[in-house]
């Protein structure tokens, strides 16, 4: 495509340019071209019926080397992630005894409880419903734990990786507890699994008839296995274990269950020693995801700092950004249509000058929230919880380029 | 879960409860139940890296048994299609030279042309551009060409999966354009992939300046190889044809460059045998993917309508159903958000009362353009076309309760 004089010359005119269009800090870079004569020449591959990643891509989703890998979670690649929607194959795990290989022919729900009548229904029969679908985050209430204490994830994966949004295809709960004539003494709704530790957690009557999916379709696939394939709860907005997984039981009940998941677990050690419970709602959260944690910066110069936020109230309406360790903000652009208890990205431009900077993102949703510093979350919460860890994580980026957790 | 005489119980309640959710026409099913017993007591699979599919799903993309399969064409499953999003790997193709294995640390695009500084972009110097997602259909121009004649497709996927909607991340065209100081002479772009057939097409300036992505990201994830890995340019609204894969080279033009792919190929032969080029625009289209032709459908009684609606001009506003063969529609409902050149989601309520009956969709965008039926098209266009067939294709359901190509 190039003569070498070419490539000299472009190599100059780009630095020029971008140095204008950067505002002076652009570096110019090397650039390796192609030849028409490396370009291929030959038949590539076939057609096929079901298409994998290229080879060059390497992002996979992390997880401890621990005894029981059935009980134990994996982290979303979120330094790699781009727009809102998380590939289904890349959406973080959280399991208590692995994932279950359910026959969807056989697997049914059933509906009982406080209810005129008590229904067992099929895959087949609730794809006859009317169906609905919606982008929603989920997030486990463990992700960011490890920041409680301050600073301990070296990378956004580790710190943020149990987030993902998908569009999920089901039906509305409210639909089936209509058609099971749940009664007025029903309060609450048990949800259990079809995994081997039937995973249960109680959601309230009122969050049920709301907006709760009974969801069979992920990103226009039926769900994943480690998703709940093939039906999985969607309480949108609320902590992922209120999402049960391989959802096989559905019980109108008068109060909470109290089943092990929302009490010795995902429960809130405040200071004092009493527990936050059923502290079901993720509140407005925010973080950069490039650059983060791990990268090294090439030089000083224009840099587009790009993140997600979401809050399981409603609607993210600014994310502010810091590139001077909070003492300035500014609001980032939000990419369109922001949709509520969805992922919405922002970005922003940075135009670096080479010195020690501390950058981090906080959200507002439509409930005028705003996402508090680490400082003001251990004055409410004191510093035992772990759950529900929303506070602004900033990242540090050295004079060398090398971008570490600034907390 | 249950006793046999609660099962029985139960299948009767569904009855007369569903009888009555359904206006009276809802079968009877048999409700398969698994027990406690049948329940998992085991641990399942451990998390993992990147996940797959479950082994009970088997929705593939469907293609001839060619000589050339490098040269073809495969076909999205779109009666298994849930909600918008197209899961990535399902996502239909249509290669020209076959797939090429591209190694993205030596990928370059190349700008040159009618502009005042040739360019060339390795990925990382694209990727710190300002950075955009959007939610975009494809659509192959040649989508729907076996029903120009009438009936001849079975199926939903061989007569419509020549479409896929994504959400694409990448640098608008325009922000490069720029940077290359592109000069008032430029009226059209030719784009060319680095495939061995060098497919290449000519895009008119002002649709360049306006919404066309240089993408490097789909759902999430880096492009897929076979659409496009790592650099694919997405015009949206445009015949699937101009988003180049593997796109290597943009050069700007003061007439379009002519190429095979836009003269013999991808024009529409007329009645008087002149040809219509550079009919660019996909016209808005619709069409029902559940229940659709394959299918047998139990019984009367209540089902879900739901299909896919498009427009490369704007956003739809209207998809009407009929259930009589045209002689009355009803609107159906639209899922939401309902985005501009994306595949909007629309469902409705029929209640079959089981006798043979011709059911449609037909959709209206923005721009006030209203899907034609194929006799009009017709007329419009004569018999000899192939390509941009836009035209309602009803289904028929039998009184047997099978659906078949209904044209």
């Amino acid at each position: 495509m190039q003569s070498e004089q070419q490539r000299i010359g472009r190599s100059r005119r780009w630095f020029l340019r971008a140095a204008a269009l950067f505002g002076g800090g652009f570096a110019a870079w090397n650039s390796p071209t192609a030849s028409a004569a490396d370009l291929p020449n030959r038949l590539g591959a076939p057609v096929s019926g079901y298409g994998n990643r290229s080879r060059f891509v390497k992002a996979l989703r992390l997880f401890g080397n621990t005894r029981t890998p059935q009980a134990a979670s994996s982290l979303s690649p979120l330094h790699d992630s781009q727009g809102i929607i998380t590939a289904s194959s890349l959406h973080y795990e959280r399991h208590h005894s692995g994932v279950p290989d359910l026959d969807p022919a056989t697997h049914t729900l059933t509906i009982h409880g406080l209810v005129n009548r008590q229904l067992v229904f099929t895959l087949d029969e609730l794809k006859r419903f009317p169906s609905v679908s919606r982008i929603f985050f989920l997030e486990c209430s463990g992700n960011t734990s490890s920041e409680w204490r301050g600073a301990n994830a070296p990378d956004v994966q580790r710190s943020h990786g149990l987030t993902s949004c998908s569009e999920w295809t089901g039906v509305w709960l409210s639909t089936l507890l209509r058609e099971c004539a749940v009664t007025p003494a029903a309060t609450w709704i048990l949800a259990e699994g079809a995994d081997a530790a039937r995973v249960a957690r109680s959601i309230p009557i009122t969050k049920a008839m709301k907006d709760v999916l009974v969801a069979y379709a992920q990103n226009g696939e039926p769900l994943r296995p480690e998703q709940g394939y093939p039906l999985r709860l969607i309480v949108p907005g609320c902590e992922g274990i209120t999402s049960i997984k391989w959802l096989h039981r559905l019980k109108a009940i008068d109060q909470p269950a109290m089943t092990r998941w929302e009490t010795s677990k995902y429960t809130d050690l405040l200071a004092d020693g009493t527990s936050r419970m059923f502290s079901l709602e993720m509140d407005a959260k925010s973080i950069i995801t490039r650059p983060s944690g791990g990268e090294t910066l090439p030089g000083r110069g224009v840099y587009e700092i790009s993140g997600l936020a979401w809050s399981g109230r409603g609607s993210i309406v600014r994310v502010d950004i810091t590139t001077d360790g909070g003492a300035t903000w500014t609001p980032a652009e939000l990419q369109t249509p922001v949709l509520p208890m969805a992922h919405t990205r922002f970005r922003a431009s940075w135009n670096w000058d080479g010195r020690d900077a501390l950058i981090a993102s906080r959200a507002a949703d439509d409930t005028g929230y705003l996402q508090p510093t680490l400082s003001d979350l251990v004055k409410l919460r004191g510093s035992n919880s772990g759950y529900h860890n929303n506070a602004i994580l900033p990242w540090k980026v050295s004079s060398t380029g090398v971008v570490s957790n600034g907390l």
